[in-house]
């Protein structure tokens, strides 16, 4: 099977999986309406996570049996296996259970590890990022490229915190701090990792950190941003490990100054 | 002329404000395909911008003839008039020259200083807000409420930096640090003061806080949020002047909560 065949069938996965999330979060609204709660339950945010999560794998074993499939729910498949799927459902929960229609399901076949294709779907929106290893990254059809800024002073940067409230925190936070002393055009939090990754690539954000992630966050949009002209490394500028890790993504051209910054605050 | 009448003419207005704004975009988005640059060009927002205010004043003077027009760039009615437009036609300036779809026209109507009608509109999203004084809040044809949220746990709060990467923007940053502290839900920074304060009153978020605004940033949106049964203040819990300011607007429950928060930094 080749790798336009596997983008079809993560493609495929996405739009089922996301008729599933578009359809709790009306019914969520519909229970709000009603007893006038302060957004989307957990509880339903729990079961339309592990619903979609469901579906996706259905569609890849039926499509790939014998590959193995990665998940934050349920799903434990080995990171460097020779087939290998990586899933999030829905990434971007905070935003689905208030409603926020900025959320998405991330899917990614690796091969030994390695990045072959990635899909990152917002269903809320319609808003589709693919990409093939060697073949480009595609937004809603049109190839699109990293930003050509040279400088920070030049871009809007992505951050996302992790939740401790702890070190990791006041890390993200003093990076901040820092990068706005570099006069950046400004700081995003959209509160979305996939599709913080897929702004990268498609220029709209000259790059993105945060000090911790898993591998079914970045698997899909790291592929996105490198296919894109971008590069992706760790917050000390490693390689990315197909682990929990920080994370850096950038144009290229950025990546030297915010890995500078982000290292600076790594101590967590 | 009634306050539904104001609604229409604001609306039609935010149409045609609209209708200039894609058009640029997309012209942005072919310069950047031809010449590789790291985004829309500043000229050419600052063009979108002013030819959007030309166009949005050219609607309101035709249908209300000598009403006074108070706006960021060319416009400089009083405050206090007996019959004001209150207008940015371009909120959001940053994220349109990155060419992320969030950003907005903002018009609002006041009587003798008081706000009577206000629309919020995202061209690029088709996403309407608006709110008439006794009116309720309408977000795409749906009335809509602020979250019943009783506890900052409950919720994300939204916020805005004032670029002045001096004591504000560390005021700021310390008061996100303190919210992280009371276990919110998470912070966003989606970077367009009219939407956000939409987003409290449509229950998205349960608040959100800005530094320094001025009035045509936030003069449908405060609106937005009243009428949706949300409260909105300056930093330090006072009324809201017409003039720039702090400001924080909430879904009224959790008021005391925030403001204990803002005005504990706002020595700036």
């Amino acid at each position: 099977m080749d790798l336009d065949a596997h983008l079809d069938v993560a493609r495929q996965a996405a739009v089922e999986a996301g008729e599933i999330l578009v359809r709790y979060l009306a019914e969520g609204v519909e229970i709000r309406n009603k007893e006038a709660s302060g957004g989307v339950s957990y509880d339903l945010v729990s079961d339309a996570d592990l619903h979609a999560e469901q579906r996706i794998a259905e569609v890849l074993r039926k499509a790939t049996p014998g590959y193995e499939l990665l998940g934050e729910e349920t799903l434990d498949g080995a990171a460097d296996a020779e087939h290998l799927w990586v899933i999030d459902p829905l990434d971007g929960t905070n935003n689905f259970a208030h409603r926020l229609p900025h959320f998405a399901v991330s899917i990614a076949y690796y091969r030994h590890g390695k990045p072959a294709v990635g899909v990152v779907y917002n269903p809320a929106r319609n808003d589709w990022y693919t990409a093939i290893a060697g073949g480009g990254a595609i937004h809603n059809g049109n190839r699109v490229q990293v930003s050509a800024a040279q400088q920070l002073s030049e871009v809007l940067i992505g951050c996302g915190f992790y939740y401790d409230r702890g070190a990791m925190m006041r890390s993200t936070l003093a990076a901040v701090n820092d990068l706005f002393e570099t006069q950046i055009h400004g700081i995003r939090r959209f509160g979305t990792a996939s599709l913080d990754l897929c702004q990268v690539g498609a220029g709209n954000f000259g790059g993105f950190f945060e000090y911790q992630l898993s591998p079914w966050d970045f698997a899909a949009g790291r592929l996105f941003v490198e296919e894109a002209g971008g590069r992706v490394t760790t917050a000390t500028g490693d390689p990315l490990p197909m682990a929990k890790t920080s994370l850096v993504a950038s144009n290229g051209h950025l990546h030297e100054a915010l890995v500078e910054i982000t290292q600076r605050h790594a101590s967590y």
